[in-house]
């Protein structure tokens, strides 16, 4: 049966840790492992084995999954000394949650495969609520046997898992994602600012154009926020800058020109610049009030 | 009654046209004026009498509208020789249903007011078949006793009417619309020419990221018709960058910095350039596809 499946899972993150939760909670037995061991305790409270390395993780495991901040961790807790390649056994499947470069997830695909390991880069979005909820948006790249192997796991964690190509696929999705996302958060601040700055009233005109050719998940959900003066997380301005450096990372990699998203880029590097790291990825707003001598609201 | 009013109508292009129409069909009175005249035959038809100048209409209407290209053929309509403001009486009201400079806006309902004549901006969103099926989007600005009085023509020709503010607040609102509009679309071309180069099929792509955070209007309708090869309008790529010609004129009076939008515009104005100004706004791509010197679907 399925749920006799054990499940490794490294990095207890802020989308990792309630990821392996559902995981844990749907029954299956699930292996943990974390960097600092602390981000373990309350998954080993609550049943979980703790290994003692990402290859002691592996050997216990039937699907190993790693969810970690950039492609040179994941490269190296798959790759490296202790890592998953030092615990691969017939039948094993490597499922990274990370969102890194697609280059990387084909290198780690071809270098596991050697040892007969089937990959698939699985990178998320949703956000920590998504992950609580088991909600996640799932994009799969990878080899579909391993995907039929991981499905059962793989529904605990998301409502929507799209299989969208070979090993590499999910990844180039997530950064496909990550434009759209940046160009709409950008637009909307530049759109909110000016507004007010010539005269109308930025709630006023986001109500006239929520629901024509302008509406998008962004102008759902992010405008009420920054009204109240909430420009929390959500999603860190640092994660969604790291998201677009992969995809300018990937665009020189495969040839491609971005114009709107390299300046796109350049505004979310802004941020960390002027001290907005840890905001919401719609703060952004916040260097266009710079830009402009404003605030939003006065 | 309502229907007792006559209502002017100056300007029966692709959108002026089915507006009229509309307003005709809902039993309003209507006197029409365009400059080249055989666009007037099938209005006067269906029973529109036929006004000789803006003036001439204006003289018979208790409400006056027009649906002009662009910012000074509205200014000569409305303040110059035979126009509107030559035929101005008690209670008139004038609207404007062309998409034109916030600026621009607020002089002609300053000129008008002097002569006791009430204004609306009110720009529309939609397009043609909005403007044909009466579903339109309008942006109101100007006074809210103007907007009462022209409520039952207005409603005849869209669903969503929104008082944004005072005068000009409605080309705000249509200007805010384009900024985000431009960047969905821009966005959408960059992230489907990545996934194609990057090596993964761009429909699955939209397929995986379409109801997540990267959710909107544009990849609900448009990347269906990108992978037929289908880049006929729809809204033509000349008036889109005419629209961001009026954002970026407007960001500038009023001294707003606009990074993102600032590259957008370029890119519509590139298609203009590269001979592709009657296309949809979506083949945006085409710009991003010779950057990258590739084409979608090869």
């Amino acid at each position: 049966m399925d749920k006799e499946l054990v499940v490794g899972y490294i990095g207890l993150g802020l989308m990792g840790k309630p990821i392996a939760c559902n995981i844990l909670k749907a029954g299956f037995q699930v292996v943990v492992y974390n960097r600092s061991r602390s981000k373990m305790q309350e998954l080993i409270d609550k049943g979980a084995l703790e290994g003692t390395s990402p290859a002691d993780v592996t050997k216990q495991s039937d699907i190993v999954f790693t969810n970690l901040p950039d492609s040179p961790d994941v490269l190296k807790v798959a790759l490296g000394p202790n890592g998953i390649v030092e615990g691969t056994h017939p039948g094993l499947v490597f499922i990274d949650n990370s969102t890194i470069k697609p280059a990387a997830a084909r290198q780690i695909s071809e270098a596991l495969l050697t040892r007969g390991v089937l990959c698939l880069d699985a990178p998320v979005s949703g956000g920590d609520i998504g992950a609580q909820q088991g909600t996640l948006t799932i994009m799969v790249g990878g080899p579909k046997e391993a995907l039929d192997k991981a499905y059962p796991v793989l529904k605990v964690i998301g409502k929507k898992i799209t299989h969208v190509g070979g090993s590499g696929a999910g990844q180039i999705a997530k950064a496909a994602n990550q434009i759209m996302v940046a160009a709409q958060m950008v637009a909307m601040g530049e759109l909110l600012i000016l507004s007010q700055k010539a005269g109308a009233d930025p709630a006023k005109v986001i109500e006239a154009i929520c629901s024509g050719a302008a509406q998008c998940w962004t102008l759902d959900n992010k405008p009420h926020r920054l009204f109240d003066g909430n420009r929390s997380p959500g999603f860190k301005a640092y994660m969604q800058a790291k998201d677009l450096g992969i995809v300018m990372d990937t665009a020189k990699e495969y040839g491609v020109v971005l114009p709107s998203t390299a300046v796109n880029t350049q505004l979310f590097n802004a941020m960390l610049e002027m001290g907005m790291r840890e905001l919401d990825n719609s703060a952004v707003i916040g260097v266009i009030e710079s830009l402009c001598g404003t605030k939003l609201g006065e």
